[in-house]
């Protein structure tokens, strides 16, 4: 019995390294279109930014350790060029073709920000796989740029801008839409920007980029691009195949992360999942995500029924320093789900004043009907993470906002206020909520 | 109408605060045994290690404030001697008669080591007022001590123990039991060992102390010992009055934190509350529950229904910088209240490796036929506590383990590894629920 696994990095090494735990006797190949396998893809803005000693440091398994330590044959530039399910075979590039049994597809995303008049002159970059990572620190240490423009003010357009400003750059970050880190939600929008700003990085919204020059993008000067807007799933291939697409343009797969093709799954950036605040399929490319999802495509494939139900939609970036992390819904992206939402927006402290207490916004949302929770933002120092995560928690209930107020968090003062910001959120949104 | 409140630091003020909210029309009087109110009883053993400026650092209000800014009477030195119900009065240590309409006693406790021969010498302090805090201090500058005795291994006495040693002390714990803060787990008592082992702090575990002398603890030499074991409900004086109290030996309330008497409300650490995991009425005097529970006293004392369900016994403690954080039942514990627990315990980091990730360490429990989670511990940096506050939030549904697995908590490489120690200790325990 032979599992092929299409994609090497987060998913696709999830999946391979679970069924093999799962089933001893299982012949598994990896086909990786790239080089390096298994590297911390979200950590190359990091790499940009200083923060990581070396490209290198990102890569956390081997080829040869994943072929030594699991007995897993990982092939890298193999890219698949077709599967022909009927027959139970992928095609290499090479014209080679490799027999299945159970086929996991996990072919990620791709940038695609539309067509942008000069995106392939030299000075323009995506970040987006450890060689575009090597291939813009080159050009950085080589060419000294002094201004740069980031096209996209999405999770990674904001975390490379904050990475160039780190490195000395003037930096512009140009967004098509009025969002920022795909959020819908003009206050959310309002405090990045305010954010940005402290650290003298410009940001223009709605203002989509259509055509890099030599020198410039429209009145803005310019020695570098990064392209970091448009994200697109790598499903082309598997549509070719007779796999069906979802409306989100992700593969469509099932709890367990099968396809409509039987014993052909699907995981990672190019599948969809549940959003399981809305209900509704939903493409939400993100690396811890994609890690699940290969993790449950692979206990399947190798025959263990399990599922992955899906997320709420949780997600952190840190920009200059401070933490942006939401969850679930904003106010008006319940509004256009068909809630009645209110929302709360306190300014606490993360710990007490006499304890160095730095500010943190806690945003809290619901639907007025209901009482239900139905999603939160916290932007402040590290504890954000675990602010975000314990509004997270409380969306897979779901819970509502009288029993969010009661929870009982942890308090000392090292590391909270004796009413936690979260709390005082729920208080305030209680309060809303019967005005 | 007026409300009369005993004690006013935490749950007091908080009652009188809320009150005053909600009805502006009552007459309020809070009436407090000492020279201070609303201070951060909770950040005295860090004002001890010189992370607070001063002692007056931690008073959050003077009683001048509560008056000028909420129309709040605040007598302090006020030490109320009888509670005479049927004439609804209390009679004040002066002899003085105030009336009453509603009342909330928020006596709060006290230590009580038991019968310690010696518990009167100079060298012998508690740190249980502001007033302990300011003289212990005193003693520490004039004095110079170089060797001291911590009597207790609970959160206190494990803070001063971490605070004396910052301030180049030699320090030893004594603890009666053999478990440290109040945790009933062996292994969490050796990691609590190792850690206060690394900073050169003694532990003594089944140690009671019973004869402290001029210049030692039993073969221990010291110059010092601090008395934080054994800490007891006030709740003499609303016993006598005919005031109810429960198993736990402090006040019985209903959820509307209401006693026996009509009109008469307990709050804070003289209150019993109910453990949500065991659902059985407990004590756990701690800061930020004194605080909601006041809360919820305030707004029935003031009319308003309000509920405080109970809690899940989250705490969180620095101790040499490591933070120990605990909620709900270890194994030991669960056992003894009838379930049939599994526990398992992971060493992860909190960030990835290439991200200089720092050890923690995750214990889940969990009942081995129902999969309900039971509690957690969480061991490490300043991210514990966010971490333990997602169990907290979890044990609050309850959550199933399975459910727990799939919680989608927040990934980037600042704040988390891409597979959260929550969530691989989550995997082990299912694992082990498997075998």
């Amino acid at each position: 019995m032979r599992l092929v696994v299409i994609g090497g990095v987060a998913a696709g090494l999830s999946a391979a390294a679970r069924a093999r735990r799962l089933d001893k006797s299982l012949d598994i190949v990896v086909l990786e279109k790239g080089e390096a396998i298994s590297y911390g893809a979200c950590g190359l803005p990091y790499y940009i930014e200083g923060q990581v000693g070396s490209a290198e440091d990102l890569i956390v398994y081997t080829p040869e350790q994943f072929q030594r330590e699991r007995n897993i044959a990982v092939r890298t530039r193999a890219r698949v060029s077709a599967i022909q399910h009927a027959r139970r075979e992928v095609v290499i590039e090479s014209g080679e073709r490799v027999p299945y049994d159970r086929l996991v597809i996990a072919t990620g995303a791709r940038p695609d920000a539309g067509a942008i008049r000069g995106a392939d002159l030299p000075h323009v970059f995506a970040l987006h796989t450890l060689d575009d990572a090597r291939r813009l620190n080159d050009f950085l240490v080589r060419e000294r740029p002094r201004n740069a423009v980031v096209i996209g003010a999405g999770y990674i357009g904001l975390e490379i801008a904050g990475a160039l400003r780190a490195r000395g750059l003037e930096v512009t970050v140009c967004e098509a839409s009025g969002n920022t880190l795909s959020r819908q939600d003009p206050e959310f929008t309002r405090l990045v920007a305010a954010c940005l700003e402290r650290f003298r990085i410009g940001l223009r919204l709605n203002a989509p980029v259509r055509n890099i020059e030599a020198e410039r993008v429209g009145d803005i000067p310019c020695q570098l691009v990064v392209v970091a807007a448009g994200l697109k799933p790598n499903v082309e291939m598997a549509a070719e195949a007779g796999v069906e697409i979802g409306h989100t343009g992700a593969i469509r797969v099932s709890e367990r992360m099968e396809t409509n093709l039987t014993g052909v799954y699907a995981a990672g950036d190019c599948a969809e999942t549940t959003n399981l605040v809305t209900g509704s399929p939903a493409w939400l490319p993100l690396g811890t995500t994609a890690n699940k999802m290969g993790r449950v495509a692979g206990a399947n494939a190798a025959g263990i029924r399990e599922r992955f139900p899906g997320v709420v939609g949780t997600s952190i970036v840190r920009v200059c320093g401070v933490a942006f992390a939401t969850t679930g819904l904003s106010a008006p992206q319940a509004r256009r789900e068909g809630f009645d939402p209110i929302a709360a927006r306190i300014e606490g402290q993360d710990r007490p004043g006499y304890f160095w207490g730095e500010p943190v916004t806690v945003e809290l949302v619901a639907d007025r009907p209901s009482r239900r929770l139905l999603g939160g933002a916290v932007i402040g120092g590290e504890s954000a993470a675990g602010r975000i995560n314990v509004v997270a928690a409380a969306l897979a209930q779901p819970m509502r906002i009288d029993e969010f107020e009661q929870l009982d968090l942890a308090y000392a003062p090292p590391y909270a206020p004796v009413w936690d910001p979260l709390l005082i959120a729920a208080q305030q949104l209680i309060k809303q909520s019967r005005a």
